[in-house]
Formats: C-alpha cells, sequence, structure tokens
C-alpha cells in the first residue's frame, strides 16, 4: 500500500560509486548506476538475455554490461550490443525517471509519464553553506507507515530514546496538528525546561552553556509519500524559544525519507542538518553517531511491532490524539494510492495480484 | 493439536525477574511479568495503542508500561494511564489466568472461567526439604507429542544416550504399560545388571559403591496436558530394588513439562528431583549439566524427526509394544481437544481457521 | 522439472565411508550407506517405526541400525529385527537402484525396473591411468538447467572468471552446435592467442613453456539427464591445436554432474581430469583449488539470477547462438519428462501434485 507516482529517495551517490547498485523500491527490482558523464540511470534490474540482474555488471563507457555474458545496454534500456550475437529486436528494458538533487538519487517507480522533477520537495538547508548534512541508512523490516506513525508523534523518545533526546516533558506537553494541502504538521513547544543529553551536546557544539533552562520546539513535517522534517531545536530560556535569534539557540532538521522496498520492510535514509557550525566536520561525525544509535532503538522497536502485528492479523490500533500526524498522513497516501488506481484500474488489478 | 483448556508451565521465576517476558504459548501471544507485591500476571501482549509487543516495557510500580509512547496497563488488561491522553473507553487486554507454585509459572491459554488452580498435578517434591531440583529449557522445534513419545518409551536410550544413561538391558526387558483414568504409566524394571555411567555418578553422589550390580527401574508417568515424570533409580542388586531401604539406593525423578509454542515446537522444561544428599549444591550443578548433555541428545534427534515428517505428509508411524504409554497419552489428549471443540464449535472452528 | 528415470551422481564414496549420508535428490528423500561387503545401497530416508531419518543411524553387520529405537533394516528395505518387539508385517522402504562406478555414486530416482546400470554414461578417463581426476561439490540454490545453460555457453568465462579462464577471443570466437542422438555439443577453436592464467599454469604443469601463443579449444557435450564433459586445452601453437601430438599440449576434461535437489537447487560435483603428469598429486592439489575458486564465482551468479527468476515470474530469456547448447539440452529433456508423464499419467499428477 503505497504510491508509485511520486518521487522516492532510492540511495545516495555514494552507494553508486564504484559499481551499479541492486535495490527494490516499492516493490520493482532496479538497477541504478552513473552512465556517460556520471548521469545516474535507473533500469529494470533484468538482463533480458538469461535473466541475471544488472547489478551483478560494470559500466563501461558508458554501458551498463551484465557480469554474465557481456550483453551492453544503453541509458535508453535499449541492447546496444552483445560479443558475436545480433542485438537487434531485443525487447527494451523498462528505464526508471531518476534525478540527482539535494545529496539524494530520487527515482519514480510509477508511471514514467508522470513524472516530472519539478515535484521533488525543495530542501532549503541542502544547498545552503550555512547549513551541514550528515546522515546514514537502515534496511528496516516494517511498513513505511510505522516508521511515519513514529517520526509524527514524539512522545516515543520518552520512552525509546530515554537516554539522549526522550524526557517527561515531551509527553507532558500537548501537540497540535495542523494540515496544509497534502502536508501534515504536528508542533510542540516546552518551555523553561532541562535540556536532554543530545540537545547538551548540540548546546555545547554551538559554544552555549548546556546547564541552564531552554526552551525546545519540535516540529514534524510530513510530506507525501514518505518524507518527514523535523524541526528541533533548542534555545537558551526567555529569548522566543523557535523564534529566538541564532546567537542563544541551537537549531536543526532530523531529515527522513522513508522508501519502501516491499509491503513491510523500508530503506530508511535518516540524518540531520545543522544551521550552526556548518564547517565542523567533527561536529558532523559525531551527531551522526548519536543519530545512528538513536534510529537503531527505533529500527529495534519497528521490528518488534511490525512481527506482532503480523502475528496478529486483523487486530485494530487505536488512534489517539497524539496520533493525528500519523493519521493524516496515512488519509493523504490512502486518497494517492485510490487516484491511481481510478486512473489505471487494470495495472492497478495486475500489480496488485 | 493441543488442549488450550489446561494449566502449562509457561516459564521459570527467574525468567520475569527483570523484566517482562514475552512467549508465545500454544499459538496464544503473552507477556508475563510481577505486578504489585510480586504478583505474576499473564496479558495479551499487544499495546492497544499501536500494537507494540508489551514485553517491550518495563514495569513501574506494579503496572506495566509500554515502551514505545508510555501507555499502563493494570492486571486486569485495563488502561490505566497515558501521558497527555483520555484512556477510558480503551478496550481491555485478554488476561490469562496464572499461577505460581512448586517453583514454576503454570499459565491457561483457554477459556478463563474453566481455570481452577486446584486441577494443578501436585508436586509432592518441590517443597519437601528432603528433596533437591535442579532443572533447564530448550526451545525444541518438534510437536510436543513426540516429545511425549520420547519420553514414554525409554528404550532411545540405549541409541540415542548410549554414553550416559543408556544399556542393552533396557531394550531386552519388556515393559508394562497401565491406564489410570488420564494417566497413562510405563514400567521397566531391571535386575541385577551393572550401572551405566550416570547412575555410576548418582551411586557415588549418594556415598554408594559403584562397581556392584544394581536393581534399576523407570516408572513413566503421564499426566495430561504435557507432563511426564520418570521415577528412576537404582538399589544395590538384591535389596528389593524400587521397594530397597534408602540408604542402599539412588532414587530421583525426571521432571518434564512440555509446553507448546506452536503445532511444531515447545518450551521443554527439564529437571531432575532427588532425595539424596539434597543439601548438596554442587551435586544439583553436576546432575543439571548431566541432563543438559542429555536432552541436547534428544534435541537433535527430536527436531531430525520433525523436519523428517514434515518432508513426508500422510505417512504413518507404527505403533509397537514399547510404545503403549505415547499412544495411550495420544488417546487422551484426542479426547480433550475434541471435548474442547464440542463444548465450543464456534471458537474452535474459528481458531483452527 | 526434470526426469526421474535417470541416473545422477548422489554422492561420492568419501561421503559415505563414516557413517549413512541423508540426501535429497529429485525430491526423494535418501538414506545412502555401505551394507554387506560394501556394497552401496539407498533407501527411503524413513524409519517405519517413529519416522526418524535412518541417516542418523549407524551401519551394523551390514544392516542399517535406526539411531533412535534400533529398529534394524536390510538392503531390501525390509525390516530384521528391533529389539523386543515383533517386526513381522513392517511395510517395506523403497529400495532405489545405486551404483558405484567410476569414482561416484550413481543413483536411479525413479521407476527401478527401468534402472539398466548399463545405461550409466562411459568415463574413458576413469579407470586410465594416464590419467587423473580431483574434484569437489557445491550445493547450488538453482534450477539444475541454468547450471546446463551456464556450462554449454562458456562466453560467460569472460566475463565472471576474468582473472582466471576467461580471455575476450571466447566472445569473439563463434561456436557451433551439433546434436548427436540425445547429446548436445558445443565447440569453440580459438588460433595463435594468448593463453589465460590458469592455462599457463596447467602448460607450466605440465613442462611447457607459458609464454608462447597457443591454439585453444572448448568441446562441451551435454548428456543427460545432467551431465557436461567439457574438453578443454591448449597446444602451442600451429601444432594442429586439439589434434596437435601429447607432447606440446595440455589437454583436460572438465567434469560436471548436475544433480537436482529440487526444483531450484542442485548438488553440483564438478571436477578435472586430466591427462598430464597424472601422478603429479601436488599438481592435482593446486587445480583442484582453482577450480574451486572459479565455481565459486559462477555459484554466487547462478544464485543471483536462480533469485532475479523467482523475483520475475513469467518473464521470458532470449535464446541467441551461444544458447543453442543449453536450447538443445532442454529440448532433450522435455521430451524425457512428457515420455514419463504419459508413460504413467496418473503417477505424474500425484508427484507433481
Amino acid at each position: 500500500m503505497f504510491p508509485k507516482n511520486a518521487w522516492y529517495v532510492a540511495c545516495t551517490p555514494d552507494e553508486i560509486d564504484a559499481k551499479p547498485l541492486g535495490r527494490m523500491i516499492c516493490g520493482e527490482n532496479v538497477v541504478i548506476y552513473r552512465a556517460q558523464e556520471g548521469r545516474v540511470t535507473a533500469l529494470d534490474n533484468w538482463c533480458p538475455h538469461r535473466g541475471a540482474p544488472l547489478s551483478l555488471g560494470r559500466v563501461d563507457e558508458g554501458k551498463l554490461v551484465c557480469g554474465y555474458h557481456g550483453l551492453a545496454m544503453g541509458c535508453d534500456g535499449k541492447t546496444i550490443s552483445m560479443p558475436g550475437q545480433r542485438v537487434r529486436g531485443f525487447p527494451a528494458n523498462r528505464v526508471y525517471p531518476v534525478v540527482e538533487r539535494y545529496g539524494f538519487i530520487w527515482l519514480w517507480p510509477g508511471d514514467a509519464d508522470k513524472a516530472d522533477p519539478a515535484t521533488i520537495p525543495h530542501l532549503h538547508w541542502a544547498d545552503d553553506p550555512e547549513w551541514a548534512f550528515g546522515g546514514g541508512m537502515y534496511n528496516v523490516q516494517c511498513d513505511y507507515r510505522l516508521m511515519i506513525d513514529n517520526l509524527m508523534d514524539l512522545t516515543h523518545e520518552t520512552y525509546v530514546h530515554a537516554s539522549s533526546i526522550g524526557q517527561p516533558e515531551i509527553d507532558e506537553t500537548p501537540c497540535t496538528t495542523r494540515v496544509e494541502g497534502d502536508e501534515a504538521i504536528t508542533s510542540r513547544f516546552m518551555n523553561n525546561i532541562s535540556a536532554p543529553p543530545f540537545w547538551k551536546l548540540a548546546l555545547r557544539g554551538n559554544g552555549l552553556p548546556d546547564d541552564q533552562p531552554v526552551d525546545r520546539w519540535q516540529i514534524c513535517r510530513f510530506t507525501p509519500p514518505a518524507q518527514v522534517m523535523v524541526e528541533v531545536g533548542v534555545a537558551l530560556a526567555g529569548n522566543g524559544g523557535y523564534e529566538a535569534p541564532k546567537a542563544v539557540k541551537s537549531y536543526a532538521i532530523v531529515v527522513d525519507f522513508i522508501t519502501p522496498e516491499t509491503e513491510t520492510s523500508i530503506w530508511y535514509f535518516w540524518g540531520m542538518a545543522r544551521n550552526f557550525r556548518p564547517e565542523d566536520k567533527a561536529l558532523t561525525a559525531q551527531i551522526r553517531e548519536g543519530q545512528r544509535k538513536i534510529f537503531g532503538e527505533d529500527l529495534e522497536m519497528l521490528e518488534s511491532q511490525q512481527r506482532n502485528i503480523l502475528r496478529c492479523p486483523g487486530r485494530d490500533m487505536l488512534k489517539l490524539n497524539i496520533d493525528t500526524g500519523g493519521v493524516q498522513a496515512r488519509k493523504v497516501l490512502d486518497r494517492m494510492v485510490a487516484a491511481e488506481h481510478a486512473a489505471a484500474p487494470a495495472a492497478a488489478a495486475t500489480a496488485s495480484a
């Protein structure tokens, strides 16, 4: 249950530096590589000759060469050559629209005619030298919507991340959720509290004292199909919180791209963009390690939750106030999937068979 | 194929000392923990909020607190509180009847109305200071009835446990089986034989010579649903065997509780209760290590047998004289399951769907 | 999809030296062992008593004794004895025709009445002191026909085995395929080329220079159901190639027996028979290590190909000129399977259900 006519993060550039990458995205078996002049290309990961995965091959002068018998394919999915063989009339491989932008490779697993790169969400921090980004990726065995739920309801931090970013005030402070078009935004503001360990680190990293009361905020923004940006930060208390001057706050965006692999597994691209000390690479590495540990805690919980759900089919989950963000996100996703099915009922029926 | 209206050993107390335990018992997904005043409690292992396993949570002032978003549940399966949320009207979790007795936690996976703690079989040795007990647990991938068969026909000792408790006289000496109500008892008495290695150890442990002829006995008692107690021992030959005075024999009970996890896997609680040198903890440890090795040999055979049976569906097994104990046990179990289905045909049909 | 009325290599003699071997062959669950006077015997791997795999037992005076309760079985599949039990009327186990020949154990998984040892293909090198053989076995997760395809089209060597036996001339030189009865033969002759690393080793091993131009040949012969013998070699250029005098060439046969375990897995027996320096055991070991590495490369490719095919059901593969050998082999196999179904429609329907 995921829209296919949408842009998903497929991989990061370093994953295709050395060789082609085979990856299943929204159930599509894809090979991603750099062709002529480094242009990113994504094709059906199937050699039309004998069905070997093209991702086991190599790139030679821009052509993707199968690692089994040397069939060479172009960016258009057409077979160019094969040693000693006639290749006219070979069926062309499917080509997936793909765009390299903001430090990620974006892929459109659905109907190529509908793919418009202009609809990739704008990431203002990605090309801004005032900002730095660090992140990583986990392959998690859960429905992508469970991860969206997780990120749209941060009360779990108090329990799952008690030693790093959790604190009781998150639970105790009500959140508000609003909908803007297809986006859902859940906000929470906690004033005059003590900073938890991760934010003490971020304050020190920004040259601020870590032992004073702070105002803390969390603004989770879901953008379909599977992106959650969480504006997070602390400001020394009484300076306006979220609106405080830059000099007295540490501000960042938790970046989450959640790409379905199958119905019950995801490629989870996580990271943090910050606008303090962007040049400090040691700080970037330190934050990334902190996040890697934190998201590892989520991973264990989400996979346990998914297994439990599969063990108990037909059982409902409750939708509380704190779940409003996730509920709104699911409504948008349901609408998108329904629209795809309405537009192409036969194809949709085939795909879901 | 197992009765659900019955008491099964679910775990040992040490398994719930530090944190809640998640365990599947007879296909039921259960969390077991100590609530107020150490009282053992067992609930459906499902958080009504988002389906996380409650066993990943913790106990706080007697309440079971979900490790995902902090939902707190009482011993009655009712949600008590959740930070910032209204919890009225939450559906209550199923509560499983559970009793701590004889050093084990007993659970009733079926209809709670029918659970009567008085029907837990009496274990006379469990609270008797003249007796000592040591044991352990294995998770084995086999139908629980294959383990019952194994324990009711000890001729396998000659082959599976040749180096510890097996000896040809077991095969050569006929056994007799009798039925007492729902119990089946298979007995074998071997007189004036040499003691095998395990019993030489037990004789020495009891201060008796290990190089003299002995009379040896094995009395296997099946009590439904899944308990087999095997009275075992050796006496210096010519003193009356099983009836010999305590001073010239080493006597013990092999304790076996076989709890189905699924149709083809079990939680196998094994151990030995002995009435000689009960205060000798080193001897207890030594015997436990001997048993762990012996039951490990069974484990390998039973899992191979189960895989072979699954590989050859529809094939029959023979029922020989030595199998009478297991055959009688299966008759009792068939009767219990049929009675459950007759009493609740709709529920049974649902459960087996 | 494999013929059952055919001889397959089941194992090598060393695999049954110490104890009985349990192995699935063409979906049949078989135990293979040496009975009286070392005679190889193959039976249904099922103890008629309780279904334990007989392969966990041992051989005692020519009888196969079950490791669970001591049932003893003869070479005819009939139960001979069981301690303290009457064994008249036990159903006999199926006996599989089996022959030890050429250093392999051959098994006929189909209708025993049709098994004629005279139809085991003759291996002229196996009993000839002028020849030496070394080999090994891999359990590979792929349809046996994918391995036949692999061996009948050696253009993959250029890509899969680039560092050992591959070279561009293989691709560049056309092959020819001819059919002789049920055999398919694909040949390629490459003249006046440089020897690749493996053949440099073989030339040195044979006391020949490794830095001179050579003529190289590859003659792949498929014999049903699943044997591919590849005549391979190099001769110092200009001496007649394949027909060159023995003193100026290194000549060998790549030996491949491909035994289906299931529809998508095989026991792959590989090796090399050579007619130079047959007494040199160090050379035999060196060549075997080289082959082990080379076939390990195939293994990775074939398992990836199989997974990709299972991921994309219903997709076709192309059949090019280089695939003619494999295509012809599949035609023969289709014909054999169709003939079996026609001869025993009911049994075939049951087997494929």
